[in-house]
C-alpha cells in the first residue's frame, strides 16, 4: 500500500496566514527542493547543508521569484517520518501555496495522503501505532483534560501499558509451548499457579483498561449534557453564562474562533457538550406523545441531564413531566436547574427546591441572566465527571479501535482462565494465549494490516 | 507608539492545522522561551545555541508538557523584524496553541498588535515602508498577476523607482538651496534648463505610475466583471463554465477552499471578480423604472460589462434594453454574449449577431452548459485587460496610499513646471520641490508619523 515516493503537502490549517508551512518527505527531498531553491547567502545546495539547520532564500519558478521562504532541513533518520525532510516556511497566501504545492509536484513529488508522513513514522519505527493515533487526538483536543490523555498516549502511556502486559504473557507462553514439544514426557514448564496469578492480574488490568473507554471517550469527545427544557425557558442564555464564567480567558487571544466552541463549555479544563433537545418538551400534550420518545433517544446520548424550568411559569407540567420521566432520569447523572429566580415568585421556587428534593434530583436555583449560582451548576458538572474516580496519572483508553481489541483480549484471557481453572492441555491454552497476544499487538501495531492501516490514517488530516 | 517589549503571536492560518507555528520577537525571546523548552537532546539552554538552527524538545508548564516542538532560533539582526526571533513549530491544536501563547505571555511577553513584527522589521530598517505594505498584499494575493506585483513591490520595484526619482530631485533643491545662501549675489547653481528636462522627466514618471493605480487596484483587487441579464439566462452557468475551464487543477490540490473563489475567476493568472446585477433586468415594465438607475450604478463600478442574453427568448426586451443602455455600455468594454445557442433557433441567433454588430457591440454566441465558445469569452476578457497596456517589467502602483502620495507628489511637481516656466525666484521653487520631495518620501517611509504608520499596520494580519 505504501510506496516510497517522496510526498509533500501544506501542513499548517488550511486558509490564508501571515506564514504557511509546506512538508517534503523522502528519498528525493533534497534533489527535488535544490531545483526551486536559490539560497540567498551561502549560495550553496541544500544537500551539502547540515541537518537541524534553517536557510534563507527564494522559490523559484525559472526565473520567476514564487516567494522569499525559510527552509527548515532535517535528515533521515532524525525527523519526524524519520526520511530525509524539508519544511518551507512561506507567505501565507493560498496562491503561493498553491503555487510551491504545483511546483514540488512537477519536479517530482506527489500529494501526500492523510496522516502518511504519521504513517511512515510509524512504519520507520519513529513510534508505534498507539502513538500515532495519539498524534490524530492531539491535534483535534480542544480542552485540557483531552490533552492530557493524548500527550499521555503520544509519549508511550498505553504503550508500556500494553507492552508490559504482552511481555510477561509471552514468556509465559513460551513455556507452555515448549511443554508441546516434550508432550510425550508430560512435563510443565509453566507453573501453572505461577501462570494464573499472572492471568487473573492481566484480567483484571485489561478490564480496567477497557472500562477506562468510557470515561476516555467523554473526554476526548467531550462530556455529552442534555438540557430538557422549553424552547424559552433559558437555555442559550444559561450556555453563555457557562461561557462567560470559564472562556473569557481564551477569547482575549486574537483568533480564537468563536465556531468551534459553540454548544461546547470547557470547565475546568474538561469539555462539556451540550446535546441539543430544544422543543422536545413543549406543552403538556404532546409530552403523551412523540415527545418522551424522541427524548429518551437523546438521553441515551447523554452522562449528564439538566431539566431546566422557568420558575417564572405554571410547575403542571413540571411535575407531571419528571414523574414520567423520574425512573429514567435516575439512570443517568441527573439535576433540577430552577431558572428565572431573580424575577420569579420566590414561594414558587421554594415549592420547585421541595419538588426536586423529593424526587431525589440534585436541585439547584439559579439565575443565567444575572448570573446567580452559576457557579454551583459547573461545581455540580464537575463533580459529576470526577464520579468517574480516574486520576491524572491513570492510562485512560480514548480510542475505540483500541476498546474492541481490548474486548477481545479481555474474551480471549478469560477463556485462558477457565482453561487454567479447568486443566485444559497446554496446546488449547497456548492458543487462547496467543489471540490475547495478538489482540494486544493490535493497539501498538506489533500486529497489523494495510487495510487496519489504511482505515487509522485515512481519518487523519492532510499535512500530518 | 512603539514599545520594545518581546511580542508573539501565531502566524499561521487560525483554526486547527497538523502543526501551527507560534512567532517569538524581541530582546528577551531567548530568555523567555528558556523558562519553558527543554531540549531533547543538547540539554543545553537556546540561547547559547547557534543562530539559524533546529531544535527538537518540548515546551513544558512546570510539570506538564504541553508540546513536543521544533524550535527554529534566529539572531539579531538576520530575521525577518531584524530582531532575536523563536519560532515554535507546534501541533496545531487550538488548545496547544493558546496554551503556549499563555505561557509565553506569563513569562513576559505581549501578544503582538496587527503587523507589529513587519513594523519592526520596518523599524529596524530592514525593509522600506513600501516593501513593508506589500508583505500583506502578497500574503491577500489570489491570483498570478496580484501576486506579481506584490511581489515585485516587496523586492523593492515600486521604492527603487520612487527613490531614484528622488535623489535626482535631491541633488537639484540643494543646489537651488545653496544659491539661497549666495542671494545676494544672484548665482545659479542649478542649471534651469536642466532642471525644467528633470522636472519634465519626473512629471511625466510620476504620472505614469500613478496611472498605473487604476490597473494596480484591480490586479490586486480583482477586475470588476458586471454581467447584466435577467435570473435564468445562464449566469451561474456561465460562471461554472468559466471556472471549469481554468480553475480545474487548483481543485484538484486538497485543502483549497472553494468559498474564497465563489463568483471570482482567475482567468490566466488574472483575477475577475463578477459583481452581482441579478434581477436589475426582470420585465420589458421594470426597465422603465427603478431597474434602469440601479443597473446605472453597477456599471460604474464595473471596468468590463458583459449582457448576457437567452437566445430562446423573446428578443424585444434584448432590443429595448440594448437602445436605452447603447451608450453607456460604449464608455465601457462592453460585450453581447448570447446563450443557449445550443438549444435555440440558428436564425434568432443569427438576428441577434446581427443586431450587435450594428450596435457596435463585441457579439459572443456561446452555450455555457455545453462549453461551446467559453474560451472565446475567456479571450475577450484577457484582451479587454491587456488593453491597460502595462507589461511585465512595469512598475505598477497597487496601493491607494502610494496613489494619493504620487497625485499630492504630481501637483508638487507641476508647481515646479510651471514656476521654472515663469521663472520664479529660487525659494518658491525650493518649496515646491521640498513639498514633492515629501510626498514621494511618504511612499517609502523615508517620511512616516506615528499615525501614517498606525494605520499602515492596523490592517495586517496579527502574525506578520
Amino acid at each position: 500500500m505504501i510506496d516510497q515516493k517522496t510526498i509533500c503537502a501544506i501542513c499548517t490549517s488550511p486558509g490564508m496566514g501571515a506564514i504557511a508551512v509546506i512538508r517534503l518527505s523522502g528519498e528525493e527531498a533534497f534533489s527535488i527542493i535544490d531545483k526551486i531553491f536559490r539560497s540567498k547567502r551561502e549560495g550553496k545546495k541544500l544537500i551539502v547543508q547540515k541537518a537541524n539547520t534553517l536557510h534563507f532564500g527564494s522559490i523559484v519558478d525559472g526565473e520567476i521569484v514564487v516567494d522569499e521562504v525559510i527552509i527548515a532541513l532535517f535528515k533521515a533518520p532524525h525527523s519526524f517520518s524519520g526520511e530525509d525532510t524539508i519544511e518551507i516556511s512561506c507567505h501565507g497566501s493560498l496562491y503561493i501555496q498553491q503555487t510551491i504545492l504545483m511546483l514540488l509536484i512537477e519536479k517530482g513529488a506527489r500529494m501526500a495522503r492523510p496522516g502518511e508522513f504519521t504513517q511512515r513514522a510509524f512504519l520507520n519505527g519513529k513510534m508505534d501505532l498507539s502513538q500515532a493515533e495519539a498524534v490524530a487526538d492531539l491535534i483535534s483536543a480542544s480542552s485540557a483534560a483531552a490533552h492530557h490523555v493524548a500527550m499521555k498516549q503520544m509519549r508511550g502511556g498505553v504503550s508500556n501499558e500494553i507492552k508490559s502486559l504482552r511481555d510477561r504473557l509471552l514468556t509465559f507462553t513460551s513455556l507452555v509451548e515448549l511443554e508441546l514439544d516434550f508432550s510425550e514426557e508430560d512435563v510443565e514448564f509453566a507453573n501453572r499457579n505461577q501462570l494464573l496469578q499472572l492471568v487473573v492480574v492481566i484480567n483484571q488490568l485489561i478490564s480496567k483498561l477497557a472500562d477506562s473507554f468510557r470515561y476516555g471517550n467523554a473526554i476526548k469527545n467531550g462530556i455529552p449534557v442534555a438540557i430538557i427544557g422549553d424552547a424559552n425557558v433559558g437555555k442559550s442564555t444559561l450556555l453563555n453564562a457557562l461561557l462567560n464564567e470559564e472562556k473569557a480567558i481564551v477569547s482575549e487571544i486574537a483568533g480564537t474562533t468563536r465556531d468551534v466552541i459553540e454548544d461546547v463549555v470547557i470547565i475546568h479544563g474538561i469539555q462539556f457538550r451540550f446535546i441539543d433537545t430544544a422543543g422536545i418538551r413543549h406543552t403538556e400534550d404532546t409530552i403523551e406523545n412523540l415527545g418522551i420518545e424522541r427524548t429518551f433517544a437523546k438521553l441515551g446520548q447523554a452522562e449528564i441531564v439538566l431539566t431546566l424550568i422557568d420558575a417564572t411559569r405554571s410547575i403542571n407540567d413540571v411535575v407531571m413531566f419528571l414523574t414520567k420521566m423520574s425512573e429514567k432520569l435516575h439512570t443517568k447523572k441527573s439535576a433540577l436547574i430552577i431558572n428565572k429566580i431573580d424575577v420569579a415568585d420566590p414561594e414558587v421556587v421554594n415549592e420547585l427546591v421541595q419538588l426536586g428534593k423529593e424526587m431525589q434530583f440534585p436541585t439547584l436555583p439559579i439565575s443565567a441572566k444575572k448570573d446567580i449560582h452559576i457557579h454551583e451548576l459547573t461545581q455540580f458538572l464537575i463533580d459529576s465527571v470526577m464520579d468517574y474516580r480516574y486520576n491524572e496519572n491513570d492510562v485512560v483508553i480514548t480510542n475505540l479501535r483500541h476498546y474492541e481489541s481490548l474486548t477481545n483480549a479481555n474474551k480471549a484471557i478469560e477463556r485462558v482462565l477457565d482453561g487454567l481453572n479447568s486443566g485444559i492441555s497446554g496446546d488449547f491454552l497456548s492458543q487462547d494465549i496467543r489471540e490475547c497476544l495478538y489482540y494486544l499487538g493490535e493497539i501498538t501495531g506489533e500486529i497489523s494490516t494495510d487495510e487496519v492501516l489504511g482505515n487509522i490514517f485515512k481519518n487523519f488530516c492532510i499535512g500530518k
